[in-house]
This record gives C-alpha cells, sequence and structure tokens, in this order.
C-alpha cells in the first residue's frame, strides 16, 4: 500500500485569506516551510488583559509543528502553562528581499516573503518532545548545532519552558517583481526599478575565553 | 529662554519592565529612534475577534510619531476607523545582528537589538498631515525618495488609510557580546563565540521599462 500523500497545501479559513492582494497569498506547505526555515526570528503575538503584544523570539521546526521556548517565568510561557487548552497566538515570520521604487509614492512598495500562523500554542510536557524541540531550536540557528553542544541538562531543562504550535491554519504571501507603475505615469522622470536587500553570514568570531586548538567547525565555514 | 528640553528617556510601564534580562531593557530615545530608523518593517499585533493577528508592514516616523498605512478596506485600517478612540496595537521592530554559540546549547542565543511600542493607533484625519505622514513612509524605506517620485493625487490620497501610533509607552531591549557559558563548561571541547549576520544593499535593478537616459540617483549610489 502507497504510504498516505501529504496534502501539498494548508487548509483556507477566514482569516488566513486575506482581504487584499489575494494573488499574493499561497497555502503551499513547501513554500511555506522554507520562508520559516531560512528566518532567525519570529513575532509571537498574543492577548494580555486584553490588548495585544508582540515579542520577538527564537523558534525551530518539526515537521508541521513549531517551537518556540522560554523561561518558565516569562509572560507568554507562564500564560500558555495555565490557560487550558492554551494561549491563542500569531506567529509571524518575515523577510525583506528588495525595495521596489515605482514613480508613484503610491506605488513604493517592497518584496518580501511571509508567513502568518494562527493556532493555540499548548505548553509541552513530554520530556523526549521537549529534548527534541530544543534540538530543533539549536538546529534552526545552525544546523547541525544540537550535536557539537553540551545539551540541556536536568536543571537546565526545567528552568526551560517550551511551546508547540502546530502548522495548520497558516499563510504565506510573497512579492516579487518590480514595481507596476500606473500608465500614465511611465513616462515620468524618475528612476524606477527594485534595490534588492542582501543578508549574509560574516566571519565568526571566537569568544575570549575559546582554547584555540578548537577549530573552527565544518558547518560554519564558508561553503 | 531655552527651548524645553526633550525627556532623554521614555517612561517606564507595567508592560514595558521586561520579566527577565532587565538589564537588556532600554527606555533611551535616540536608542529608540535609531533602531526604528534601520528597519524596514515592523511586526504590528492587533485583536480581532479576541484573538491576536500580527502583520508585517511598512512604517515610517516623525518625531515621537511612528505611522502605519494601509488600503481603506485593510482589516486593521478598517478596525482602527470603526473603533473609538482607536486600536489597541502593539508594534514590534527587530533587528538580529548575530548567532550566539555558547558551549551549552542552553546559553545559545543571538545579538538583536528591538523595539516594542504599546499604544492606540488612531487614524489621521487631517489632510496635511497624511501627506506627511505618507512621505515619512516612503523616506523610510529610500531617504530622500518622496521628493523624487509623484506624490499620491486625491483618489489615492482616498483609498489609503494611515494610522498614527504616538511613541509613548515604548521599550527597547538589546543583546550585545558573546556567549555566557557556565564556569565548569569552560573546558568542553565545542567551537564557541559569534557569527555576525550582515545585512546590505545589493545593486539597484532598473525596471525594463526605465528611459535609459535617467540616471540613479545619488541617494542610491553606493557610499
Amino acid at each position: 500500500m502507497a504510504p498516505l500523500q501529504e496534502n501539498p497545501s494548508y487548509r483556507t479559513t477566514e482569516r488566513t485569506v486575506p482581504t487584499r492582494s489575494r494573488d499574493r497569498a499561497s497555502y503551499d506547505r513547501d513554500l511555506v516551510h522554507s520562508i520559516l526555515d531560512e528566518a532567525y526570528v519570529c513575532h509571537l503575538g498574543f492577548v494580555r488583559d486584553g490588548a495585544p503584544v508582540v515579542l520577538p523570539t527564537l523558534y525551530g521546526r518539526v515537521g508541521d509543528t513549531l517551537y518556540v521556548h522560554g523561561s518558565t517565568g516569562s509572560r507568554p510561557l507562564r500564560m500558555a502553562g495555565q490557560a487550558d487548552p492554551g494561549l491563542d497566538v500569531c506567529l509571524t515570520v518575515t523577510h525583506v528581499d528588495g525595495l521596489v521604487l515605482a514613480r508613484s509614492a503610491f506605488h513604493h512598495s517592497i518584496n518580501y516573503r511571509s508567513v502568518v500562523v494562527h493556532g493555540t500554542a499548548r505548553q509541552v510536557t513530554d520530556p523526549e518532545e521537549k529534548r527534541s524541540a530544543l534540538d530543533a531550536l539549536v538546529d534552526h540557528v545552525v544546523p547541525g548545532r544540537s550535536r557539537d553542544s553540551r545539551p540541556a541538562d536536568a536543571k537546565e531543562l526545567a528552568a526551560t519552558a517550551v511551546l508547540r504550535l502546530d502548522l495548520d491554519e497558516v499563510s504565506a504571501k510573497v512579492r516579487t517583481g518590480g514595481p507596476s507603475d500606473d500608465p500614465e505615469d511611465l513616462s515620468l522622470p524618475y528612476w524606477t526599478g527594485v534595490v534588492p536587500l542582501v543578508h549574509g553570514h560574516g566571519t565568526p568570531v571566537p569568544a575570549d575565553d575559546l582554547d584555540p586548538s578548537v577549530a573552527l567547525p565544518e558547518y560554519l565555514s564558508a561553503p
């Protein structure tokens, strides 16, 4: 029997279908994963005393589950632990790829790729899942790094709370390409085009107290 | 008479004082402004039907006021126009400056600079303020660009809603420097240090239909 085929797309819901620029929206699983995997921080939104709070935080992905972590004393982690079944969150990741300069101020824009995840963040209680989640968080920052560092001990595990958020109600939004000026503006004398933004890694800076005999690991060497 | 001296710091409130890592928090006005001015997008959080929503969006700053804009039909803009006195929002901006690799998984971190603004976003109704806000939005992406593009006409102005958010309840958070491993981990054989992240502008790509006689403006030339 053939294995069940994973659905290549996420379902759409009222809140994942934008009111505008619908042609920029996508529910493609691979696209969503690639956008999530490329960013370092997400912006996690939740409601506290009726008001919105948005905090930047690291995250990791294992299949269709995202993990965020924090001190057991931090606000969203504490709130998620106390709420049943969990904490309503919106987790958003954005890459800015280019500045789009149109001839008209109105059509200025940016090229970007974003993912918005709606859902309920639940505290991870299973010790095995917690360990895998923490590995995923470290490996999200530097792939392969979790195997090349000291794993969390019992005390550190107890001090760390991990939330899981399933990728279910999720959408991507992407803008690419050049400006789209109105036909009557095409002869205006303004420069128009795209300024690409470039992002990369600089030369790793060893800690002052690093034993000089420890070589730079391969996963940090330039390709 | 000497002009009134602007307070160099924002006030602190219960929600701008973090529960953890208080030494990373700052209320310094210049620091907050510099973090805001360097980013292209913010993440705007609001509450819709009781649940959090976080959307990436462009913004501009004029003194101690931030502006965001959008179609008059977009959700947060519509909600802010209908709510009295406005829409409770949390606007967050984050720069990721480096990856911090400690010997222990637990002490892995990132170097970052973030600003979190809490407040009420109000629709801008004054036409002059709306025009200045739209200029600020364009100039935020490329300084000087608003003077070198066609300003919005009446139809475009009518189709665009602008929200203002005063910088009042605001804090910055900054992490710099190397990893902080526990003393008992210092002899572990793992590479440790910081991988800086570099961000820059690539070579501007003219639009296909740009008249070749239009030169690249000075504000886009490499310094």
